[in-house]
């Protein structure tokens, strides 16, 4: 990417100080959630009156334009004006040099009036001309927990995560980034897109694949105006970390919403397919997804194979899993007559089904039977996956240190074998809840339902796959 | 169905005595769950002398024979004995003329092994010879909630259900059975089929399709033994109420799973998803989708066209929502001018997009501003199916009393219009559990996910467009 975009964006994403214009009370989203900044100073710009009462209670000094503030140079300005007020601050930003400006407000050309229409372009042509670098408009800005950049009030500085965030839609930001800290895979940073008039989905793809903190970017796009410059960035950064897109619009219906909501224009769906097969790009079609995607591939070792060896906890089960694995592409096969022979020990007495799935009602009582049975599994050369159910284990009332016991027993599966391991979660939502949890302080993958499981599998290996053709 | 078959489960399903022969400690569910059974006494059979100490802990007299049981007519029996024994008791059984057998033990036809195949011949032609009603064998049981006859020891006796449950796993009966009653939809009656050697399944669907209590039957089948005869079952059974039925074994490791969990055949899922339509059955893929899909049918209205009216919380909603609408065959049309003309009031001055769907961000404020675009959408002719978002309310901390006025909203829309209503969830579990509580009282259908929720309207309106065909 361009090296003075990069350097603005390094800088944007750890600004020396942040002036928020036009933020309005009792909220003041932007000022609340930069006043504790500590890489900085925060300051306001607010012409109206009876905000700046609230504005200063926050400690924040206000003042009545950028150049007021005593500051040589302003790294990153955060803009919720009205619309029309929009290019007036522009204005003042590009005289005064702002590295980075993000603009939350919206009405632009996604209202298809001739008033946003005009806006858009009038910003578009000013951010060219003066070459300034900006986020959005209409979006929720961008956000760097680990130096304490955030992009709402409610989202959490960290010690510094792992997964990059691109979004069209101030929502799915916040979703992907509170469900994503929420299952153990915090972010490194976020930028809410909105339509993108200055800096392109692009750049930012490319800036979050160059950053080294980023090991996977989790995406939800609407579309994209150059659509060969994103295609070639997509493959570049694609090749490098793992690169999960949700596409907005697939439908007619969804692509009219999409261009109230972005301005995108509707391009068939089928073209963004193939783009997500050539780039070795991710494909799912839910934020759910994005969580489950992210997560086998974070959380498990890479999937090479499409052979699943499964235990689960009753044949209804079992028969619901090895439907659901053929679905996304996985089979369930049978296991060496040397892995029978261990089993049939454990088996034979209940006239459980064992071939695989391995189907333990009544069978896995004790801590070291799991552990046998996941071994069994690890060791055997048919086998790619393993998957194992957990509902409620607290009901195995005979051994009371079974469940932490499994546990150390996952973790151990987790980091001995070279197999990709997730606990698949069934049962009650509070109980898989309260499950998950613990596994996810201890980094195993667990992912609800056997649908939901499976699919993930099946992307991960079909990124792994797509991986080894075009690194060979 | 057959008149005699029909008494011996009315009786079974309301016995005025339980026993429970060869239940074992430290468990003792089948004792547990029938000692405190309101409709008579419960008997135990045990020749274990070290079983019989916890029975009688239990309060329940042990006797050890059938013969001893000092009741002149033994209406309902509890099998849990090794797989050996069983053609022993069911010898006594029919001896004794019980009216109802209900066999716990597997290990039969499913285990592939020579013994397993034979005591399932000689059970079938036990049954068969002394007309002996038996349910099983491989699981567990029946259930009748409404007049304490429960079928594991969590289970709740209840004022008595709607939904019937059958099933021929009893993982899946279990799960049935409570996320349903979770969901507020309480069970009628249900019966864990397991192998049905005996009662078939096409008995069981003409039973609980005249059961007057079972408004809705859900269904988990894994294969039956006479296609015919269950499709005849199935139209007619369908036509007098909705039966949704999960098939487990739609593919070939599926099926190969099936045969090692109830000895089911397998039979290409084409032929299943073609009885499904003939029938007007409803088939799903998921224990979730039958909870998605019985709720929409039974707590809201018909669905009888399929096009929705959306009220999204945000813009990057609204196009994720039109894309799933779409993905179901549903749509999103425009709204006539005079619904425009309303809702004009409210969003013009904001940019938002009010097309459909109403993407709402920084708009609904107050809960008067919700009832209008509830009310708009039920009385446009554009729109026959309304869908709301609820995310976190709780954030508009604007009006205090929003919340529980929108849930008030809610109840009208559901109370006064005719068109269906759903709410559908989405955001983090804790608050998607807490929330769907709340609207669980008030009896207001709420679905997690857009996803998940156009699939269940999806499915119900193809369930009401099928009954008008076949009722032409």
């Amino acid at each position: 990417m361009d090296a003075t975009l990069k350097k603005k964006l390094d800088i944007g994403f750890n600004p020396r100080n942040i002036v928020v214009v036009g933020d309005k009370g009792p909220n003041y989203n932007w000022l609340k959630s930069s006043a504790e900044y500590p890489g900085g100073p925060t300051y306001s710009v607010q012409l109206d009156e009876n905000e700046i009462p609230g504005i200063e209670e926050l400690g924040i000094k206000n003042f009545k334009s950028l150049h007021d503030i005593p500051e040589d140079e302003i790294d990153y300005v955060i803009i919720a004006v009205p619309r029309r007020i929009v290019p007036f601050i522009l204005k003042d930003c590009i005289e005064k040099k702002v590295t980075l400006v993000a603009c939350y407000t919206a009405g632009f050309a996604e209202t298809h009036e001739e008033e946003g229409i005009q806006l858009s372009e009038t910003i578009i042509n000013m951010c060219k001309e003066a070459d300034l670098a900006m986020v959005g408009p209409n979006c929720l800005c961008i956000s760097n927990p680990k130096v304490g950049l955030l992009s709402n009030t409610s989202q959490r500085t960290g010690p510094g995560g792992f997964v990059g965030v691109l979004s069209m839609s101030g929502t799915h930001t916040g979703t992907m980034i509170s469900a994503l800290t929420a299952h153990g895979m915090p972010i490194s940073k976020s930028v809410s897109m909105g339509n993108s008039l200055s800096i392109e989905q692009s750049d930012w793809l490319e800036y979050l694949g160059e950053d080294e903190e980023t090991k996977i970017i989790c995406m939800y796009l609407e579309g994209v105006r150059n659509g060969r410059q994103f295609y070639d960035s997509l493959k570049k950064v694609a090749a490098k970390k793992p690169v999960v897109i949700l596409k907005g619009g697939q439908t007619a219906d969804g692509a009219r919403a999409a261009t109230s909501h972005t301005a995108s224009l509707a391009s068939p769906f089928a073209i963004w397919s193939g783009m997500f097969q050539q780039t070795g790009a991710i494909g799912v079609n839910s934020t759910d997804e994005i969580i489950d995607v992210a997560k086998v591939l974070t959380m498990a070792k890479p999937v090479s194979g499409n052979r699943l060896g499964v235990i689960a906890s009753t044949g209804g089960q079992s028969v619901l899993v090895s439907d659901a694995s053929a679905k996304h592409d996985l089979t369930v096969p049978a296991l060496e007559e040397s892995s029978y022979e261990k089993l049939r020990e454990l088996f034979t007495l209940t006239g459980n089904s064992y071939r695989n799935p391995l189907d333990v009602t009544g069978v896995l009582n004790t801590a070291e039977e799991g552990d046998m049975m996941l071994n069994v599994l690890a060791d055997d050369p048919n086998i790619d996956i393993i998957a194992m159910e957990v509902g409620d284990f607290t009901q195995r009332r005979n051994d009371p240190d079974f469940y932490d016991n499994m546990i150390k027993n996952f973790q151990s599966i987790k980091e001995n074998s070279d197999k990709p391991f997730i606990v698949v979660q069934t049962g009650m939502e509070d109980v898989v809840l309260k499950t998950r949890e613990t596994l996810k302080e201890k980094g195993i993958p667990s992912i609800y339902s056997f649908l939901r499981g499976t699919q993930a599998l099946g992307r991960a290996k079909d990124y792994y796959t797509a991986q080894a053709e075009i690194n060979s």
